[in-house]
């Protein structure tokens, strides 16, 4: 099976290389970084043992990848406007396109771009981060949550065969929908409140203002997608916030982007949800607070 | 007509000193600068010119103050605990107290201290700040809301008297449970974002995400009120933001506060509000959060 990776952060390093250890053609496609990973390879330095690979199928271009049955784009979602529309070289007719970044609504966009082609999601509990070009750390977690914008079992289902055939935790969860509501109700509060209070996930896991604070996050995903249809048991605030204690002082990718002064996601992960469940006729004003909040503190630096 | 001022901030020493200037007796009450106000006197360098005492009557504790017809708590909130069961002294029987500071709340739990004294609230719009000891400047402004704990339209009256014939604008509500929800309209928004975000009224005054983020709070304080059964016209808010813009680069007290990591007075005006319509149905979502952040920014220096 030949796969693509585009987009070699953490997520699009880690889980290509460990597709290619199980047998499959993983062709990496690397921009900047293209010269130090064809010369040093790609290295995973994992909780769970270390994962090299000397000599990667890397490109540097996307006009140079063959085509393949199955694109995996782990590009930042700030990045999409350029990524999405670029695809055709490397995406087989009748190919799949596995959408492993944060957000919402991305999903429909890539399927409005390639009608030809399977969209699914592929949704990433992993605290892992890139070192230096070719190398990344990974240190707990992994697990990656499969989902299909439209029914699709058996597709689902050869996806979760890939990666568990890999050694890699899985789980289908059948529709993208409920699939991006659930992963938001970790990464509306957690992302935004450790920018805006310049903190990591260990200031947000005690505390009666800290903890109060991601449970109106948490409580407004759960009660907007209710609104749109998708059930959440309200126990998974309570597990998602018990998760999260487990962590330790993590900065999630947002915090990350925001130490090095780069764009925020805060349209994926923030905008595009509110404006779906506003059309719903839920508003979501605690997690539009920090999205303004968010816009506001990256203008400082990117107007900078 | 005896008044004592209780607060030496630049609200209690500007309405204090004039209405001293305009012949009232006013008994102020220093603490940490009663030597400095009792040598150097009170000055007010206003935009509508200067107003000085040279010998203010200044006292050193409340018990050595006599009692007074009125007496003005112009302290922060944030010490209501220790100030609010002090004023035996100095409140005649029969009398009047005047709260003149930011929050919700408060006057219910004066009146139940003092229940032989009629309970006011003076909301003042002002911008204004201490310098040094005796020394404050006032900006712009001024305008005092009076509002009555219980109906008194002859106290309210006899307020708006005291305060115009001193040269002062002032108005009459009525009701102090109106009165403390227009005032935060203003006060939720700015003062926390202003902390929050650690900028100045201006940063807020322009662009998408800043007005989104202040319209947000704003209208959840005129839902909030709602709920309660106080109608705020919705124009209120674009009138609110109107008037910020012209205020250049204002900080308002709880930023300063924060500047000097002093105790914020979020208990005052979010805990209490948040609780108060929360009791009415109406959850603050989004002041809420915000509250919270306040309380883990402060948090920080507090415990340092």
């Amino acid at each position: 099976m030949d796969i693509a990776i585009v987009g070699m952060g953490a997520i699009g390093t880690y889980y290509g290389v460990r597709l290619a250890l199980a047998g499959n053609t993983v062709h990496f496609l690397a921009h900047t970084e293209y010269e130090a990973v064809k010369a040093g390879g790609l290295h995973v330095k994992s909780y769970l043992g270390n994962f090299d690979i000397d000599a990667p199928l890397v490109y540097n271009s996307i006009e140079a990848m063959p085509p393949c049955d199955m694109v995996c784009v782990c590009t930042k979602a700030t990045t999409n406007d350029t990524i999405f529309g670029s695809l055709t070289p490397v995406v087989k007719p009748g190919g799949a396109i596995l959408l492993m970044q944060n957000g919402f609504g991305a999903e429909e966009r890539l399927a409005r771009l390639y009608p030809d082609v399977r969209i699914f999601a592929g949704l990433c509990f992993i605290t892992s981060y890139r070192v230096s070009p070719g190398h990344i750390n990974h240190d707990a977690y992994g697990k990656i949550s499969l989902a299909s914008l439209v029914p699709d079992a058996q597709g689902l289902a050869d996806l979760y065969a890939l990666f568990t055939g890999a050694g890699l935790e899985a789980e289908v969860i059948g529709d993208v929908l409920p699939a991006r509501f659930r992963k938001l109700v970790w990464n509306i509060p957690y992302n935004g409140l450790t920018v805006a209070l310049d903190c990591t996930t260990l200031e947000l896991a005690s505390g009666t203002a800290a903890l109060s604070s991601v449970r109106t996050l948490m409580t407004e995903v759960v009660e907007g997608a209710a609104a749109c249809g998708v059930t959440i048991d309200p126990s998974f605030v309570d597990e998602m916030m018990g998760t999260t204690q487990n962590m330790g002082a993590y900065e999630p990718s947002m915090k990350i982007d925001y130490n090095h002064h780069r764009p925020l996601e805060v349209e994926a992960i923030y905008r595009k949800v509110i404006a779906y469940t506003a059309d719903h006729g839920y508003r979501m004003a605690a997690t539009s607070l920090l999205a303004d909040e968010l816009d506001i503190i990256q203008a400082r630096y990117l107007s900078a």
